[in-house]
């Protein structure tokens, strides 16, 4: 209806419209912030009184065809803090992300005005999100637009207002979209997921070997840990590399049949692993930004077979059978709207898998199942058995009711093992394991029988100690439900690669007797 | 049911015990980050070892009696920045909250858990907050152990998940219990209030003159722009200081019956000005945050009586009378739980108040009317009278139906003139009136009859023109629903302290023209 027309200017002082304002040499600062990316600007900067930027400005850094959006701090002119007022201090992740090099010449200014907030704010107040809102919205979180209090209330957002079937597919559509997807040649492939929540369920290391050994297709891209002491990735990373790109998995897979890799590295579903970054420290997920996840991911990875081990118990993700079938429901529905057929096993979650928590403590339990030692846990061998069985009928391997037996006699007489060192040396190379040197027995108070681990309680002790980061740390369990020990007998073990670390894990364990309930006899 | 008895220790490296080695001393860095905190340790730093610590790690630091929680930047060892190994870096805002001294030794250690947060996870699931639990968030809020993003999630849950009455009862008496409360020798003590939206609606700086000017209390704290261009307390400040001490408000108003100073700075409701910092950049407010923020406000101030100006207009925060009537109500219940009589006034909120947006643009609007000026917004005159005429009812100063012809009366003869330059005064003096130097009209693109105008994209294009950080900035309406404009005619001009801000409020003002829309005739 109307238009700024400039006929009748009436500025007072005239327009910096050159635009060498705005042109700042970038330096490095050096200064880590994690992932959020800053640039740091001087106080008396030109650019600051131009543009009027301050502390919490969000700006727009272009240097040639690369351009980010990131947060300022301002830096006072007598800190010492080599920057000079036609400088731009980059953190090292906006750095990173720039590709830049020192003395550039950037051009800093407004950020577009991020349009799509206004759909986030709008499901906040309890409106649904269209297909194209969220497009826009997972496009904006991949281009780095959003900051790290956005980020948080979308999260919220998610985990707050109910997602229904069509908002889910669409989020799942937007998340494959903004990344890689991987075709093969061969039909059927087949994946596994295993839904959070319980510690040292490591069975994609097993799994994967096996379903490989015999002749399937698995390109199995896993996370990192996202609120849990370890992700499967953070797991196999101590044994061998897995941030590959899309290349180089598609290399192993071609060669073995299969992979473990870390699913951020080939970019099949960049949104999550950007999203992950603000969900780890709120210790937040949500149904329908995990079955996006999960869902996106499998598409992306050109699955078309995948079987769900979803486990069930009163500290696992899911509590119950019933919110079992319900997440498994609406995971089949948003993969059938992908053309993906999904088997869901609801399996017991009531306690650890195995005995370590934490990443190399895991990767230990994985090793001595392949090996076939005689102190591998049982019931981590047990459930890659049944995991891979299933795959194996799925993927048409094996006759139905026959896949348990096959994938037994892989696992039992070294191919599986051998697979694995190979899938191993494909992503660069087996490695040594290492536990961390700081180690503490927490131990039996009273003598009885173990009726009780706590899945939630365990996990941040072991997260306390340092996993995942610290991925020699965790704890290690001497009992099950139904142990019985006598007073002063050790419990589990903490491992921390820090004396203070391991303090502050112990600190928070000697509150938390619900972790392992020993009942009196 | 157990403990973790050191009896049997297997640490294979002594432990630090040794508490000297988290002493670090600190250095005041010169990074402004706003208000998150922001300690900054060297990569060689042996507590990072140690304590393993790393960018985005919250830690607590400790120096005297004061402790904040903050959170962890690592710089490079090589970075040139004045930083040594046995140093602790602060931002600016973590140097004010611990009252450093250059080279203090102070205390760094990982900071306690914050159990409250499960109380937000909670609530993000569905569940309702109990009265315990909000007491332990809002304490938490307050001591700075909330970063920006768990501050957001808090937000986005608030605003997502309905509050029933208790939960909103019980957030307002944590907000109010973690402030200062106010205590007055007289009643009643009254109070007035706008629910925000409106953009230049500033009646606050009219009603206080004439209600004290007539005799009765009014200690009126306001605060500053949440998602506004301007806040009562921004647009008073271009006038005088309003970050006044809880005593120095106290003398203000002995002396003069009445104030109009900053809520923040009497710290009346401390969480309420923290939460800000991160409702402000998501461009969000939830009713149940609404309500707390004014009824703990309200009741800290020692009120009694509180007449409360509630909009209702298309693009006003509050967008239909039956809207308005639910928030009203939910105001009168939770200020009734303590002992605080509402009065609630449904008003016009269909375009702005006055002709500036902005805060020294509103106060030229203000002045104009408390001088009596031929060209002060009548629309602003009007709605301060009626406000001013109901407050001096419900104080007993004026009998039912008098108090507007009171006002009137007061404000013509220039006593509430008189009362607001002494109110001035006391608040630490008058301040001359600056408006700012770059400005450029926006202008109608075809001649006809204005039909609406949008108070959202208009107090937008006075942000994105600076304001309310850049006080002299915003925009001056030429035009209000039902005038008739030429091609060519101003419509509205934007006023900005830099030219990169008239730029940037120009360009998005170009893609609005829902701002003002002008109906061919």
């Amino acid at each position: 209806m109307f238009a700024p027309i400039p006929q009748r200017q009436n500025e007072l002082v005239d327009s910096t419209a050159d635009p060498a304002h705005s042109m700042l040499r970038i330096r490095r600062l050096g200064i880590d912030t994690y992932q959020e990316m800053v640039v740091y600007l001087r106080d008396d900067s030109p650019i600051c009184r131009s543009e009027g930027f301050e502390a919490l400005s969000r700006v727009e850094v272009r240097l040639d065809d690369r351009h980010i959006t990131a947060t300022v701090n301002v830096v006072r002119s007598d800190s010492g803090i080599p920057l000079a007022r036609g400088e731009a201090g980059l953190s090292e992740s906006a750095w990173r992300a720039l590709g830049a090099t020192q003395g550039a010449a950037a051009h800093v200014s407004h950020p577009p005005v991020i349009e799509s907030f206004s759909q986030v704010r709008a499901k906040i107040y309890g409106h649904s999100f269209t297909e194209e809102g969220l497009q826009h919205v997972i496009a904006d979180v991949v281009e780095g637009h959003y900051s790290n209090i956005e980020m948080a209330a979308f999260i919220t957002a998610c985990a707050s207002n109910h997602f229904d079937l069509d908002e889910t597919v669409a989020l799942t559509r937007a998340m494959v979209d903004v990344g890689s997807r991987l075709a093969w040649h061969r039909t059927p492939v087949v994946d596994k997921h295993c839904v959070g929540g319980l510690p040292g369920n490591r069975t994609t290391l097993i799994v994967v070997p096996i379903v490989a050994a015999l002749g399937a297709i698995i390109p199995k891209t896993s996370s990192r840990a996202i609120t849990s002491p370890s992700g499967t990735a953070d797991t196999m990373e101590t044994l061998a590399p897995v941030a590959l790109e899309s290349a180089q998995m598609r290399t192993v897979v071609e060669r073995e049949g299969g992979c473990i890799v870390w699913g951020g590295g080939v970019n099949l579903s960049p949104a999550d692993d950007i999203l992950i970054r603000v969900e780890r420290p709120l210790d937040l997920d949500s149904d329908s930004q995990l079955v996006a996840s999960v869902i996106s991911k499998k598409v992306a990875a050109g699955s078309n077979r995948v079987v769900l081990d979803l486990p069930i118990g009163p500290t696992a993700k899911v509590r119950s059978t019933q919110a079992g079938q319900v997440l498994a429901d609406r995971l089949v529905a948003v993969g059938n709207a992908f053309g993906l057929r999904i088997d869901v096993l609801l399996t017991d979650g009531s306690q650890p898998v195995g005995r370590g928590i934490g990443p190399a403590l895991e990767a230990r339990d994985v090793l001595a199942v392949l090996r076939n030692e005689t102190s591998a846990p049982q019931d981590l061998r047990e459930r890659s058995l049944l995991l891979a069985g299933r795959i194996l009928e799925v993927a048409g391997v094996a006759t139905d009711g026959s896949g348990i037996a096959m994938a037994t006699a892989a696992l039992s007489d070294g191919r599986a093992w051998e697979k694995f060192q190979r899938i191993a040396e494909a992503q660069g190379g087996m490695r040594d394991l290492k536990l961390a040197p700081h180690r503490r027995d927490v131990v039996a108070s009273h003598a009885g029988r173990i009726t009780s681990l706590d899945n939630r309680r365990l996990s941040r002790i072991a997260k306390l100690a340092g996993a995942p980061r610290a991925a020699a740390s965790g704890l290690d369990l001497h009992v099950r439900a139904g142990s019985t020990v006598q007073r002063g007998q050790p419990l589990y073990t903490v491992y921390a690669e820090a004396p203070g670390e391991l303090e502050y894990a112990l600190e928070y364990a000697l509150h938390q007797p619900e972790s392992i309930v020993v009942e009196a006899l």
